[in-house]
C-alpha cells in the first residue's frame, strides 16, 4: 500500500504537467502550488517538456486502450433491492442498462454482476491459478491456465442470466426487470474434453464445480450436462474473461440459471450424487414442478425499445425492438402485440439464432398517437411458449390479480404501457 | 478548459480521501500535504466520512462500467513505419494486438484505428449531428441520429481491414504484420432503405460519402455496392459506435477497404460520376489488375497462434489458430501448413464463417521440437484462393526473392518459422 499512500514524484510531475499541456498555464501541482523540488542528480524538466511528455502519455493512452464517447452514459446500476456492496461485502448484484443495447453481444463492461458475499472481485494472477479435475476420474489432472489455452477450442455465444431476474410493479425500466442477463461471445475449451482426458469412472452421475472466491461459486451440474455442451472459458468478446466475470477460467454451463456459471473455476469434482452447497438457494426441491422452472432458464423475451421509462417523441415510424433467449435451445419466434395480447404478429429475426443466445427480433410499427400495450412472447426449438403471468398462476393454482408474485424463474410476458403523451410504463400489476 | 486548470475543491479533497481509505492514514493531498482549508460555509467532513465517500465512489465506478483484470496487458500500438501523432496531426495507424486474440469479435478498446491528418477525434454531441442524403435524388432528406434510431435495424459482422496492412520482412509480430483489421458485430440501417427514401434518380451511378473530420472521410463508392449491403451503423459490439471509430454514425461497406468505411458519417451524395477526393491513394487506376486488387480486399487469413514473437514452451499438443475473411463473401476453407507449404491440411471451423467476417480456424498439432515453418491459406466462396508471394511476383511479371514488395492489397500467405527453441518468428523474406 505504500505506494498509494505516497504518489512517486513521477505521478505528481505527469500531473503537473497534464494540467500544464492542456490549458497552456504555468506548471503548477494539483493542489494549485508550485512543484517541489527534483530529486537529486534529476534536474527538472523545462515547462514545455513536460507539457509535451503529458499530452504524449494522454494519447499513449488513447491508442493503448480506446475508450467511449463522454456522450453515452448507459451504465450498470445495482439491482433493485439488492443492497448495495460495502466494506462488509453484502451480497449484491448490478444489472445491465437492456433498454440502450443493439444487437445481440452484451458490451463486457456493462455485463451483469451477481456477487454473493460480497463484492470483493479476486484479482488473480492467471500464471498462478490452477484447475484440479479429481473425483471420480482414473486420472486426477491440474492445469494451468496456460494448458488449457493449448486445447482445443470452441467459440459460442451464450446468455447468462441471474434466476433474481424477476419484473416486479414497481420496477420502472427494462433494466431493473430483466438487467440481470447478458450475452456474450465466448471462447474456451469443451468440459467433455478436460473429463475425457481425466476418464470419468463408471457410476459418476453429477460434477461439483467450485471456484476462487470467499463463498466458492460451487455448483452441482448433472454429468450429462458436464459432457454436453459446458466451456470451461478464458476468453469473452475477444480478450479474456473480465475479473468480474471470474478471470482467468470460468465455466459456462449454457442455458442453466447463472448460479451455475462458476466464476475464478479452479476446482472439478466428479462424483455420484447431488452435492448440496452455499449457492443451493432451494434447488434440492421435491416437487419437480419446481424444478422445471430452474436450472435451464426461458424460454423469454423482452422488448427493450421502447420500454419503461423511455419516451416516444410522437406518432409515427417506429422499431420495435427484442431480446429473446432460451436455456433449451435456439428461440425460433418472437411474436409482439400492441393491443395488450389481443393479437400478435411475427416479429423479423435481426440477429443469428444461436442456441442458449440473446436473440434480437424486431417489428416496423406506426404509433397512432393512442395509449397502447406492447408485449412479446417467443417459442423456442422446443415449441415452448413463454408463459403470461396469468398462466403461471394457474399452472400453480393460485388466484392471479395485482401484487401476485411469480414462482420459481419469472420468464413471464412484459407488458409495456405506452401512454398517449408518448411516454411508457411497466404494464405489469 | 477552465476546470482543467483548477481542479474543484470535490475532486481535490476525493483523491486525498482515496489515499486515506485505502491505507487507514490521515487524509492528506495527492503532493501528501495536509489539504488547504475547506471553502467558506462548507464544514470539512470528518476524515471517516471522506474515506467512505471515496470508498463508495470506487465501488460505484466499478459497478457501473467494469475493467479488465491489470494482468491482461494487451494494448494497440502505432503500426509500423506510420509516425506517432504529434501536436501537428501527423497522418497515423495504430494495430490490433490480433497474437492475443480469441474467437471472431475484436474488443472495441482494441480495434484498430487509421487516421488522416491527425488523430483529431471529434467529439461529437450526437443530438447535434445530422445526415444528409442528397445530390441526384427526388427529395433530399436530413437525418438527426435519432430518426436513424427509429428505422429498421439490421445486425451484421464485418471486418475493416486498412490497405496499407502489409506484412514486412521486418516485422517482429503478428500485430505489425496483420493488425490493421479488426471484427465487430455492427448495428445500425441498410444505406438502401434511406437511399429509397430519398429516391435515387435514373442516371446516378455512384455516392460520395463525407465524415464530420477535419480531411471528410470522402469516398466514392459504386451505387450497386451502395444499394446492396451497406449500412449507416450506429452500435458497435452492443454499444454505440466508439469515437475513434466514427461516433456517431459510421458507414460500413463490407469487404471494401477501410478507407470506404467513412466515420462520422454526414453526407451522402448520389453522382453521376467517381468523385476524386483526398482519399483517392491511386484508386483511379487505369489498370484493371491493380483496380481488382484493391476496394474489395481478401481472400486472407494469418495464424495467429503461434505467430512471431511468441514462445513455445516445448514440444507437445498446441492448437494452430487462425483468422480468414475475404471482401468477397464467406470463407469456405482454411488450410494450414506445417512443412513450409509442401503439404496441407484443413483446420476445423471455430466461429460461424459470416460474409465479411473475420472467421476462425483451428488446427490440432503436435509439434516434434524441430524447427518448422507454419503457413495458413483460404479459400473464399467465390472459390478464390489466397495466394503466396511469389505467385503475386508471377501475377505482376517480377522475379521473387527476397526483399520483394506485394503490390495493391497485400493478401499473401505469411510464414511463420519456428526455431528448436519454441521460439516464433517472421518467415517471409
Amino acid at each position: 500500500m505504500e505506494s498509494k499512500k505516497r504518489p512517486s514524484r513521477r505521478k505528481f510531475l505527469t500531473s503537473g504537467a497534464a494540467v500544464a499541456g492542456l490549458a497552456g498555464a504555468a506548471v503548477r501541482s494539483a493542489s494549485g502550488q508550485t512543484p517541489v523540488s527534483s530529486p537529486a542528480n534529476t534536474p527538472a524538466p523545462a515547462p514545455a517538456a513536460l507539457a509535451r511528455a503529458a499530452a504524449e502519455k494522454r494519447l499513449k493512452d488513447l491508442i493503448a486502450y480506446g475508450e467511449r464517447s463522454p456522450f453515452v452514459t448507459s451504465l450498470r446500476e445495482p439491482a433493485d433491492g439488492r443492497p448495495s456492496p460495502d466494506a462488509f461485502g453484502l451480497t449484491f448484484h448490478v444489472v445491465t442498462p437492456l433498454g440502450e443495447s443493439v444487437g445481440s453481444i452484451t458490451p463486457s463492461s456493462l455485463h451483469y454482476v451477481a456477487a454473493h458475499r460480497g463484492f470483493y472481485v479476486p484479482n488473480i494472477d492467471p500464471k498462478e491459478h490452477r484447475l484440479m479435475i479429481h473425483g471420480m476420474v482414473d486420472r486426477p489432472l491440474i492445469f494451468t491456465v496456460d494448458e488449457i489455452k493449448r486445447l482445443p477450442s470452441i467459440t459460442r455465444v451464450h446468455f447468462l442470466e441471474c434466476i433474481g431476474n424477476r419484473s416486479r410493479p414497481a420496477h420502472k425500466t427494462v433494466a431493473q426487470t430483466h438487467g440481470m442477463t447478458s450475452c456474450s461471445e465466448w471462447t474456451g475449451v469443451l468440459l467433455s474434453v478436460l473429463l475425457k482426458e481425466a476418464g470419468v469412472q463408471s457410476g459418476a452421475s453429477w460434477i461439483v464445480s467450485e471456484g476462487a472466491e470467499e463463498i466458492k461459486g460451487a455448483s452441482s451440474v448433472p454429468l450429462a450436462k458436464a459432457m454436453d455442451d459446458c466451456l470451461v472459458c478464458y476468453g469473452m468478446n475477444g480478450e479474456p474473461v473480465r475479473p468480474q466475470q471470474g478471470f482467468p477460467l470460468r465455466l459456462i454451463v449454457p442455458g442453466f440459471e447463472g448460479i451455475y456459471q462458476t466464476k475464478y473455476l479452479r476446482r472439478i469434482k466428479v462424483v455420484d450424487r447431488y452435492y448440496m452447497t452455499y449457492n443451493d438457494y432451494g434447488h434440492l426441491q421435491k416437487d419437480p414442478k419446481v424444478v422445471a422452472l430452474t436450472e435451464q432458464l426461458g424460454p423469454k423475451s423482452v422488448i427493450t425499445f421502447p420500454s419503461a421509462g423511455q419516451q416516444l417523441p410522437g406518432p409515427g415510424f417506429y422499431e420495435i425492438s427484442a431480446l429473446a433467449w432460451s436455456g433449451a435451445g435456439a428461440v425460433r419466434r418472437l411474436e409482439i402485440s400492441t393491443d395488450g395480447g389481443r393479437s400478435w404478429k411475427d416479429a423479423e429475426l435481426r440477429t443469428p439464432a444461436y442456441r442458449m443466445a440473446h436473440t434480437r427480433f424486431a417489428l416496423p410499427w406506426t404509433w397512432d398517437g393512442k395509449a397502447c400495450e406492447l408485449m412479446s412472447r417467443c417459442t423456442d426449438e422446443l415449441g415452448t411458449v413463454q408463459p403470461t403471468r396469468a398462466q403461471v398462476a394457474k399452472y400453480w393454482n393460485e388466484p392471479f390479480g395485482p401484487g401476485y408474485r411469480v414462482k420459481g424463474a419469472d420468464n413471464t410476458v412484459q407488458m409495456w404501457q405506452v401512454a398517449s403523451d408518448g411516454s411508457v410504463h411497466n404494464g405489469n400489476v
